[in-house]
C-alpha cells in the first residue's frame, strides 16, 4: 500500500476518519525516522482540533504498542493487575496498594513514570529511599514478580518507542492536551506491561490534568474503551484533585506518610489523622478494585475488607519491606528534611479553594519535582498540609509547613503557596474523595 | 523580549490573538533556521484552524516582507501599479494588460510566479517565446521600468525569503488552504515590488482556489485590508473561473491568443471570436482599473475607453514587441504544436458545468503545467475550447482540441477532459465573467 503523508494530514485536517493502515504507516515511519518531525507535528495539531473516534484511537494505541515489545509474562499464570493514575499532588497510593495487592497473592507488574511539571512520579518517591534501584532488567522484573508478586521499573527503550518519540514532540509543539493522544500514550504503555486487568485513577480538579469531573469521565470512558478493546478487565475511580491528597507532598515525606499507614501507626493529632486517612482510604479502595478485578472476591466491598485486613495485619508492610529489599533500598536511612518553615494565614475565614496546580508549582520551586526532564530532585523537599477545603482558619494559624534542604528557596515557595488559597467568609461545600466508580 | 515558541503555538491553538512581536519572533527565527520546522508546522496548523484577525495578518505580512528586501523604485517618480490574479485555467491577461498600461505611460513592475498544479504561471507563458529571459537582475529590472515602463521577472532569493521557506513547508503539511497564510504570502511579495497600487483578480469557481464567489470576496476583502494597511491603492475584480478563460489554455497557445488580440486580428469563426473576446474584455477591464488607480482618468469607464484606444491603435502591440526585445524573446519563432486531436461529445444536450480544475489536471497530463516544481513544461501543449457553459452540443460535435508534442499522452488527457463535463437536457443559466468590483 502506498501512502502520501501530506494526504493523511489533510484527511484528518478536513475531519475525516483515518484508516488503521494510514495511522500505522504514519506511526511506524515516524518511529523509524522515515517521516520528518514537521509532518508528525502537523498531524498532531490536526488531531488536537479534529479528535479521533474510538476505532482510530484503538488503531493509534495498537501502532504505538507495536512499535516496541510487549513484556512476556506468560510464565506467571495468575491474573496480573496494575493501577494507573492520571497524576496529581501528593498522589502516593501506589506505595500502599502495590504491597496490599501483592500480599493478597496477585502479581502487580508496575512500569511507572517519573514526575514532570507539577505532578509527582512514583519512581521519584521510591528513589528517595537510599539505595532503591528501579533500573532493573526485564528478566529481573519477571523474576521478582514470580517470587514476590511485585516489582517497580521505569519505561525501557524497548517499550513503546513511538510513544517516547511522539511525546517529546508533543511537549514542544503544544499538542499534549488531546484526549486521543493522551489515551493512546497511556494505554499503549500499560498494555505493553503484559497485564490482565487495570484500575484507573482518573483525577479531576485544579491539581489534575482534567479540570472538571465531566472531562475526567470523558477521558476515563475513552481509556476504558481501549482497555476493553484489548480484552483487559478495567475499572475507573474518578477522584478529587481539587486539593492535594493526604498529609504530605514531596518524595521522602510521602514515603514517610505511606510507611506510617502500612505500619498502622496511630496519630494523636486529629488533622494529621484525618489527612493521612484520605491516603489510606483511596489506597484501600484502589486495592479493593484491583483484587476484585482478579476474581478473588465476589464484590468490591468484600475485596475492601480483605485489603483492610491485609493492611491491619501488617502483611502489607512486610511486603513493602520485601519490595525495598528486592530493589536494594534501605528504609532506615530515609532522609529527613534539614529545614522547615510554617506558613501561616494572613486572613480569617474558611478555605474555599486550594489551587492545587499552584501548590505543585511551589513544589517545583523547592525542587521537589522537575520543571524539565533533566532537573535533579531534592528528595526531602515538600509540604505538610494543616488545612484543606472547608476548614476554618484564623489569622496567624498554620496552613502549610515547608520542608527542604535549602531554606533560601522557602520565601518564594511560601508566596506561591499563599497565592494558591482562596479564603472566604462563608463555608463552602466540600467534595468527596471518590466521586464515581466506572466499570 | 524573551519568547517561548511552544507558548506562542499554544496561544494560537487556544484561539487567542498573537502580538506583532510574537509573530515577528516566530517568522524571523524560522527564516534564520533558529526555530525547527516542526514548531512552524504546528503553528501553521493551529492558524489553519483558528485563523488570524486583520492586525495579526498585517503583522504576519510585515514580518514576511521584512525577512527580505523591498525593491527600491524611488528613482521612478510615477505611480507604479501591478495586477495579481489568484490563478485559473487559461488566465493570460497579464500579457495584454501589462503592455496596455505601460503604453499608457504607467510603470508596471511585474514580479510573477510559475505555474504549479492546475493553474498556469505568467513566466511559463512568456518563456514559451524562444529566447525570452525572465532571469534579469534587479538593476536591469529597474532600468527597463524606467525606459519601457514594463518588465517581468521571477521572485528572487532576496524577496520574502520567509515566504519561500514557509510556502515549501505548507505544501507538505496540508496547511496551504488558510486565508491569513494565503493573504500574507501574496501581499508580502506584492508589497516587496515597490508598487503604489494593485489590481486584484480574485477568481471563484471550479477552476479557482476559492470555489464560491462568497469565499473569493472574503479573500479579496482580507487582501485589500492588507494593501490599504500599507497605504497602497487597491481594487478587486471578482471573476468567474467556473470555465476556462478565453479560447486556449497552454503556454504558446495562450501567447498566440494574446498576440491575436494585441494585433486586433479579426476571427471569422463566431465561437473563436466569442471566446477570444472574453480574454480581451477581462484584460481591458483590469487595465482600466490599473489606469484609473494611477489617477490618470476620472472614472474606470474613462480608463476603459483609454485602454481600448491603446489596444486598437496598436500601441499595446508595439509595447509587447518592445517587451519581447527587452527580454531577448523572438516572437517569430513561437513554436507550433506538432500534433492535435479533436475531442467530440458522446452526448447531446447543453453544457451544464465544466469542472475547470479537471481541465487543468488534463493539462498536467500533457505537461502543459507542473505537478511538481521540478517538472519540465512542454510549451506547445494545451487545449482549444469549442464549447462553454450553456452551449448546445450534439453527439460527435467538437468540444475541445488537444494540442501537443507527444500524442501518446492524448488519450488519457481526452478521458480527463470528457470527465470534466456535465451535459444536461435543460439549458442552465450562465454567470457573468466579472461578478463584482470591490474598492
Amino acid at each position: 500500500m502506498f501512502f502520501l503523508p501530506m494526504e493523511i494530514i489533510k484527511k484528518k485536517r478536513n475531519g475525516f476518519e483515518l484508516s488503521p493502515e494510514e495511522i500505522d504507516y504514519f506511526i511506524q515511519s515516524y518511529t523509524r525516522s522515515e517521516l520528518p518531525d514537521y509532518q508528525m507535528s502537523a498531524l498532531l495539531m490536526a488531531i488536537y482540533f479534529r479528535g479521533m473516534n474510538t476505532s482510530e484511537t484503538l488503531a493509534l494505541t495498537k501502532s504505538m504498542l507495536n512499535s516496541g515489545i510487549v513484556v512476556d509474562l506468560s510464565q506467571i499464570s495468575e491474573f496480573k493487575v496494575d493501577k494507573h493514575s492520571t497524576g496529581g499532588v501528593g498522589d502516593k497510593t501506589s506505595l500502599i496498594l502495590g504491597p496490599i495487592v501483592a500480599a493478597a497473592g496477585i502479581p502487580v507488574p508496575m512500569i511507572s513514570g517519573r514526575g514532570l511539571g507539577h505532578t509527582g512520579g512514583t519512581l521519584d518517591k521510591l528513589e528517595s529511599i537510599p539505595g532503591f534501584n528501579t533500573q532493573l532488567s526485564l528478566e529481573d522484573f519477571k523474576k521478582n514478580l514470580l517470587k514476590s508478586k511485585i516489582c517497580f521499573i521505569g519505561q525501557t527503550k524497548d517499550i513503546c518507542p513511538a510513544d517516547k518519540k511522539i511525546y517529546a514532540l508533543r511537549d514542544v509543539t503544544a499538542t499534549v492536551e488531546s484526549l486521543p493522544l493522551i489515551c493512546a500514550s497511556i494505554m499503549s504503555k500499560k498494555i505493553a506491561e503484559g497485564i490482565d486487568g487495570l484500575v484507573l485513577d482518573v483525577k479531576y480538579g485544579s491539581g489534575a490534568f482534567m479540570k472538571s469531573s465531566e472531562q475526567a469521565e470523558e477521558l476515563a470512558l475513552k481509556l476504558m474503551d481501549i482497555a476493553k478493546g484489548y480484552g483487559k478487565k478495567v475499572v475507573t475511580l474518578i477522584t478529587n484533585m481539587n486539593q492535594p491528597l493526604g498529609r504530605f507532598a514531596g518524595n521522602s515525606l510521602e514515603v514517610e506518610e505511606c510507611v506510617g499507614i502500612l505500619k498502622n501507626e496511630p496519630l494523636s493529632d486529629a488533622i494529621q489523622s484525618r489527612f493521612t486517612n484520605e491516603t489510606r482510604e483511596l489506597s484501600l479502595w484502589l486495592s479493593a478494585h484491583m483484587i476484585h478485578l482478579s476474581g478473588k472476591t465476589k464484590s468490591a466491598d468484600e475485596a475492601y475488607a480483605l485489603a483492610e485486613k491485609i493492611l491491619v495485619s501488617g502483611q502489607a508492610y512486610e511486603k513493602f519491606l520485601e519490595l525495598c529489599k528486592i530493589h536494594g533500598g534501605n528504609l532506615n536511612l530515609l532522609p529527613k528534611p534539614k529545614h522547615k518553615l510554617d506558613v501561616t494565614s494572613t486572613q480569617k475565614g474558611f478555605i474555599q479553594k486550594m489551587n492545587t496546580e499552584t501548590i505543585g508549582v511551589a513544589g517545583l520551586i523547592l525542587k521537589a519535582g522537575r520543571a524539565q526532564v533533566t532537573d535533579i530532585i531534592e528528595p526531602t523537599s515538600g509540604f505538610e498540609f494543616h488545612k484543606k477545603d472547608g476548614d476554618t482558619v484564623e489569622i496567624g494559624e498554620k496552613i502549610f509547613t515547608i520542608f527542604g534542604a535549602d531554606p533560601t528557596l522557602f520565601e518564594e515557595a511560601r508566596n506561591k503557596l499563599l497565592s494558591s488559597l482562596s479564603i472566604s467568609l462563608q463555608k463552602t461545600s466540600t467534595q468527596p474523595l471518590i466521586k464515581k466508580v466506572l466499570c
